[in-house]
Formats: C-alpha cells, structure tokens, sequence
C-alpha cells in the first residue's frame, strides 16, 4: 500500500485532523526536546478514543507499519521519538486529555492517558487530594507516559515510583485487542497482577490509553528546609537520620554538590541564593503532615538538626516560613538541568545504588573522573532518599570540542561510572529509563537470565516487533 | 524411572534426610489446615539451598514430574497441598531458613524464602525496625508463601500488600534457571520489572528462593481503639473520616460485624467483652507514629471521634490505654476463624469493592442471603479499608447437614455473592488468591483478554506445566 492509501486509511479511523504528515507539523514529535535524538515517520496519528488506538494498531499491523507511542516527548533516553529507519507511525495521545473522574471518598481518580500531569494535580486538588507525582516536566509530560516509563521524582521516598500510585490500567495490545483493567481496588489476588507488565515498559508491550490512579489527603501542614553540610558522608548521615524520624512525613530528600549549586547561582538569575556559606554539600528537605500546624512541623524538624548543628556537621541551615521562602528552595533545584546547559557539556547518569553507599558511588566516581577525565568536573544532582543520583560529568565546552570521537569517549566514560554501581549493588538507570540511549548497557550490566525473561515476553505480546522497535531491548530494531 | 529410583535421584540432590516418602511424615503436607483439600505426591522434598532447588526441578524435567511448592501451608483456597492425581512432587521450602543479613541503614533485609514471617518480624524488631506485613497465620507461613500469594492482612491500608514490601526476589524457573534478582533498590527503571510477575503468581511461574524485604522504623507511639456503630453506612463513614484524618498513622481499620461479634464472645473463652453496649457493628482502628507519645495519639483520635460521639453515630467507644487491652482487642479479632468453626458451616468470600461501595454491597447480599437462603446468617469480618471483607454466608450445622449436593449448592450461592461484587466494581478474590479453590470463577469473571495473557505467560515460562498445574489458570491440570 502506498503511503497516500496509508493515511487515508488512518484518517478514516481518526479523522483528517487526527493526521498530521507534513515535515513541518511533525517536526516536534520527531526529535526529543534536548535535540539529541532524531527519527522519522510516515505520518504522526492523534487518536480521540480507545477505539481509535485499537483501530489504528489494527492497521498498522495489516500494512506492516511500526507503531511508535508518544506522550509529552520528555524522555531524556530517546524513548519517545521514533527510530531513523522503517515505515514508521508515531502514535500521540495527547488529544485522550479527558479526566474521566475523580472520587474522593475512594480516593482514585480515573483519566485518559493523554492527561497532562500537572492538569491531573489540579484536578485532585480541587477535591482536597493529592496526587503524588511530581518531577520537573510536570507542566509537559503526559501520564501515560509516566506510567510507560515508571517516572520517579521528588516525593518518591514518601509516596513510591508511578508503578506504586496507579491502581488499574486500560491498555491496547499489538494485536489491538484492548484490555480494560480500569479498577481502583486496593486488594485484588485473581490471577498474575498484568498492569505492572504494562508499567515501566516503555511502549513495548503495549500502548496505555487510561489508567486509575491512587489519591491521597492534601497534606495540611509543610516544612522545606535547606542544609549545609560539608561532605557526602555528612549528608547521607543526616539523611538517614531523617529517614528514621520521619518516616510517613519526610516527602523529599534531595542532594545538590556545592559545583551543581553554584552553577545554578551562575546560570539562573531568579535563583536567590539561600545560605549564608559557599556549602560543599547542600540537603534539601521537604517534610508534610495531615494533621497539625507548618509551625509544629517546624519545631520537630529543628530539634531533629539541633544535635548535627551544636556540633557543626550542618554548616548552615534555612528552614522556609512562607510558602514564597519554599518556592524559592524549589526553585534552586529546578533550575538545574538549565543551569548545567549553560556551563559546558555534561554526561549525565541515572545512577541507584543502596542509599548508605551513596558516600562510596561519589568517592570513586570522583576518583575515576579526577584519574581519568581531569578536565571534568563532577557535578551533582539528585534524590538522595532513593539512592538516586543524576551524577553529571560536566566538561567546559571548549574540552569538549577537542574530543574525536565523541560517542566512544561518553561510552567508556559512562561504563566506567556504571561499573561502580553496579559493584555497589546499583542499577544504571534509575529513573529515566532505557528508551534507545541505554540498549547496550541492558545487554552489558542485566543478567542473561533476566534478559531472556524480558525477551520472551516481548516475543509473546508483540511477535511482529511492532511496538517501539529499538527501545529497550537488544536487538529488537529489525525494520519491518 | 520407578519410584524409588526417582527417590534416590532426589536423595542425591538434597540428601537422604531431605526427602520424606512415608505416608503418615506426608501427611502434614498432602492436607490443607483446615482439612478441606487433600493431594498426593510420590514424595515431599525439603530444598536446603537454592541450588539443591534448582537440580530437583531439573530432575524433575527430565523424569516429567509435577512440582508443588509448598510454604507453611496456611493457604485457604487449596493453593498449598498438590492434586490427587498425577506423578507429583511437593517442594517444601521450610529447610531454607535464613535470614541472611538485616541492614538498617538501607531499610532492608534479605532472607530465604522458608523464613517464618514471626522470625522475620523478631529479625528486624532487633535492629528497631518493622516489618510491617501482618496477619493471623504469621506463626506458621513462610515468607515464600506470602510472596507467592500476594499475602494481605490488617496493616495493608498503610504498609500495602507484600508485593508493596518485596524490594528484589531470587526465583528458579521451571527450566532450573536461577534468577538472582536480590536488590534493595528503590529505583531502578532498567526493563520489565519481573519480580512482579513471580509476586502473586502462586507458585506457577517459578518457585521463590529468597527476597529482599522493605523495613520501616518501628512505631514508637500507638493507640489501638474500638467502636460501635448502628450499621455499616456509620462504619464506613467513620473509616473514611479516619482515612482522610490520618493517612500516615492509621495502620489498620476493621471491621466486625455484630453477628461476628457475639460469635467469637460465645465460643472464645479468653475473649473479654470490650464493649458495654451489644453493637451492631463493630470498627476496630490502630494508628502509629515514629515520634512523639501514645497519649498524644490518644488526644488526636479521641479530637476526631467527638463529633460523631456527641452525634450518637458512635454508640460506644474504647481507646486502649495500655498494651494488655491492646492485645485484648486483637485477640478478638484474631479469634475470629476459631470461633466461627464452632458456630457451624461458614462459607466465606474473600471480596473486595470500592471502600465506598461497602455499604452497597453489605446491603445487597444481606437481601439477597435472607432471599434465598433464609436458614443462613451474615457474619462478616474483614479489612474496611481495604474495601476487603471475608463476608460469610453462616449455616447452623443441622441446616447445613440437610443440604443434598453441597458443591453445588456453595457454587450458587457464592457466585450470586460474586456477581454482586462484581457489578460494584469489585472482585472475587482480595487477598487469599485463587489456588484450586477459585479457578472456576476465574473462568467466569476475569476479561477474557486479561485470561489469555495469563495463559500466555504461564505457557511462556512453563510449558510443561510443571509448576503447580490445576491452581490459577483453568485448564492447566492436565497430567504430565
């Protein structure tokens, strides 16, 4: 079938709008928003319904297309732009933008996955609820795509992954076949548990057009605090210390090194700097509660720090008291990823490993780069309550320039920093996924047998590879 | 091969002591508990390594013998003693008892999985930690059980079921493959999260060997508390007021009803009655803290209820003041199975609905029970906030002896308590799992797409049908 008989095809399906062809019009579904990855496709489809997707993953399979799902196009793995060869369909979501329900007193909340998340916020907070996810493509990304991908963020040491705050799914298989697993029960032990299948695997194995999502009580009372401590081993110390006295209110605990601090400050002229000291470390904290007053939260905080201030292992310390003094931590921390593409070029890694050898992944990553890479200064980001380091290898671009091949440098860098998670018992991708810039690490650093577990299930649901072929899995890019 | 020969090849895996053939040592595990389903096997094998575990099933491949493994045999739904037909073998996982290793600075503790939940908790008590999964036959099953089954209990609506504790498993597949997926991670995006797929599936997808378990600080302030209430419309109210009240804190929240109630004060002995008034419904709540005091607790949970007490909506309240009359109003609770033994014939549906729906669905089986079976009594008991109740259609025994076909009778019967669960949303199963008990309903209520994918994957992952054949899925009790 020619490719004009292609798209009418899918425009009787979706509707003429719903097809979009023209290289303009496609042009921001085809590269990822840092422009480091680039594909192409016949055309891009916004379908409108459940049908529409299952009609639409129907025809693709009766002409031989390849389907690539697409949500906000804010993965930093290339994992939502479509590969550069093979007849190609990106499938967009974003017009499945219905909050279907919310229900408070079941506190779930059911919408299409086209939804953005910061809209999905709104709306449970218009009901007095919560829902958890937050991280900085909020205003973007869409929840299908979290849900693809298990986004993480800020609030996981309290709250879990996406995978732990969803409660049922509705999915279109390779085959079309839709699966309505839209339930919001709390307990459910009928049979293998298939939503957590779907949850985390980018795309592969199925598109993600709805979900039921967990809500919880807004919380009544916060408290963001901002520390200065002079090493790692101080801040994990600190850290684990907050662990063990807050477990149900401790919402985040981020890590910033003092370089990725004063880049920030550099960078970003709204950021204000909080803290009196040049900090070696920094330890931002968020703590909330259901009951009580801010002020209560506040006063437990404070005695909780007293003792690692009386003896000067927290340098400095700023505890905000107006909701303003908390944008403004916030805003330090969010202004990070712009920050560092100002100051030079930085190879970033999804690092995890156990949260109390965090202090031993930063000592021997600094000493890997400081031997090998001396030109590259390690710049440090991350959600310390998880284990979760974005560590960033940040080189001043003229360095940079003069490196030849630059792709077989990043590589034997990156496996370098891999290596030593992986021996500290660590993961490379933490968060962010494997998308089409992490297949060979999953070939390098997973175990055969878990390998050909995950190949065999692919093989099982999508036979053709007709489900964002590249992605993911080794060796699943044969065009069709 | 013969018998014997097939005994002595299992002898040399796991020693001679290893590998108990005599009728009256197989007793205790071709039975279930309750003495409701009885199986044969050709012999139980007692694994004291994972490797050991990984030869049998490898023997067992190649002699084409069925492999039922078996925890501390506590299941209620038939899931834990093999089939009465068929060359089987159970594999019994009580030798491999270890706790390997407890780290309180990570939260996390790694076990095999023959460890018994009660030592699980007393291992992790010892380094001030919780493990929080809890339940009445926690003396006896063995975390591999709980795995397997997805186990629930009275701590789920703040800790989760196990699937939410399970950090990382260790699994031998039914081709003997061992997969070592012991991690602590809280992040790790790399791939299709497998450990899911082995939780819940109850033995048929691959035998769990050992786990990393998720800790929690232990509570250090706790206020358990019981009322009275007209009726389950003010039961489930007040649940949801608590719920929203207290989302970090309350760690459980039952319910009882009157019928229950009396039953267990009537057959229990050691049982006090707490109440004063004779209620028609009963809510029992627990709520915890890691900082600040018991009586704070008490202040906060008596400043919740006075409204409704001062309304008259709660008939009677007692908040325990000390840790006897906490244990007092558990044994109650826990006493609950016992007591109902003695009542009569109890059959009982694990349900689960929409917290919200509770009230509905008390309401419509109660209607439909006087309806058409006037002879038996609701008595219900379960998890309120978890939408779980283990909902019991209550016989007295002469009642029950009149019964012609007692199979067919139960079917009918539960299945219009079924259908009515199912039209508010709910299922058939909540946290007890299906076993050989419920593979029927999981023909007639599960999606048919979401029963195909099931079969898929059990056929992917055991093609012979090896590994618990007859149990979860219909149709996989076909003889080797």
């Amino acid at each position: 079938m020619n490719e004009q008989l292609i798209i009418q095809g899918l425009q009787a399906i979706v509707g003429a709008s719903g097809v979009v062809q023209a290289e303009f019009d496609m042009q921001a579904h085809l590269v990822d928003w840092r422009k480091r990855h680039h594909g192409q496709a016949l055309c891009v489809v916004f379908p409108a319904s459940t049908q529409h997707v299952s009609a639409v993953v129907r025809f693709c399979a009766e002409h031989d297309l390849r389907i690539f799902p697409q949500g906000g196009n804010t993965s930093v793995c290339g994992g939502s732009v479509p590969t550069e060869d093979g007849r190609n369909v990106v499938l967009n979501l974003a017009r499945m933008n219905a909050i279907v329900s919310v229900n408070a007193a079941d506190n779930s909340m059911t919408v299409e996955a086209g939804c953005i998340l910061a809209n999905i916020h709104d709306a449970a907070a218009a009901e007095d609820k919560l829902f958890p996810l937050s991280f900085g493509a909020e205003g973007s990304c869409q929840i299908g795509g979290c849900i693809a991908t298990n986004a993480g963020g800020v609030n996981v040491i309290r709250y879990g992954n996406t995978r732990d705050l969803i409660l049922g799914l509705e999915v279109v298989l390779p085959d079309g076949t839709i699966w309505n697993g839209l339930r919001t029960l709390r307990k459910n032990n009928s049979g293998y548990d298939l939503k957590h299948l779907f949850i985390g695997s980018e795309g592969t194995l199925g598109i993600v057009t709805g979900a039921t999502l967990k809500l919880y009580p807004q919380p009544k009372a916060m408290v963001t605090a901002m520390l200065a401590v002079p090493d790692i081993h101080a801040a994990v110390a600190q850290g684990l210390t907050l662990q063990q006295a807050f477990p149900g209110s401790l919402i985040a605990l981020e890590f910033i090194s003092g370089s990725e601090y004063e880049i920030v400050l550099k960078h970003a002229p709204t950021v204000k700097r909080p803290l009196t000291t040049d900090p070696q470390c920094v330890v931002l904290i968020e703590l909330s509660a259901a009951t009580g007053t801010s002020d209560q939260l506040v006063d437990a905080l404070s005695d909780c720090l007293e003792p690692s201030i009386e003896a000067g292992v927290i340098e400095d310390a700023v505890i905000a008291s107006s909701e303003q003094q908390r944008q403004d931590l916030w805003l330090l921390r969010h202004s990070v990823t712009e920050s560092n593409v100002h100051e030079g070029m930085g190879i970033t890694h999804d690092i995890a490993v156990p949260i109390y050898r965090i202090p031993d992944f930063v000592d021997q990553a600094g000493a890997a780069l400081a031997e090998h890479y001396p030109e590259a200064r390690p710049v440090i980001v991350g959600h310390m309550g998880d284990g979760n380091l974005h560590y960033i290898a940040m080189f001043p671009h003229a360095a940079w320039a003069d490196v030849a091949d630059k792709k077989a440098f990043q590589h034997a860098l990156s496996c370098r920093l891999y290596d030593i998670a992986a021996a500290l018992d660590g993961t490379f991708s933490a968060e962010h996924g494997i998308g089409s810039l992490h297949v060979d690490e999953m070939g390098l650093y997973k175990p055969r047998a878990e390998l050909q577990l995950m190949q065999g299930i692919k093989a099982l649901l999508d036979p053709a590879n007709r489900f964002n072929p590249g992605r993911v899995l080794p060796g699943t890019n044969s065009s069709l």
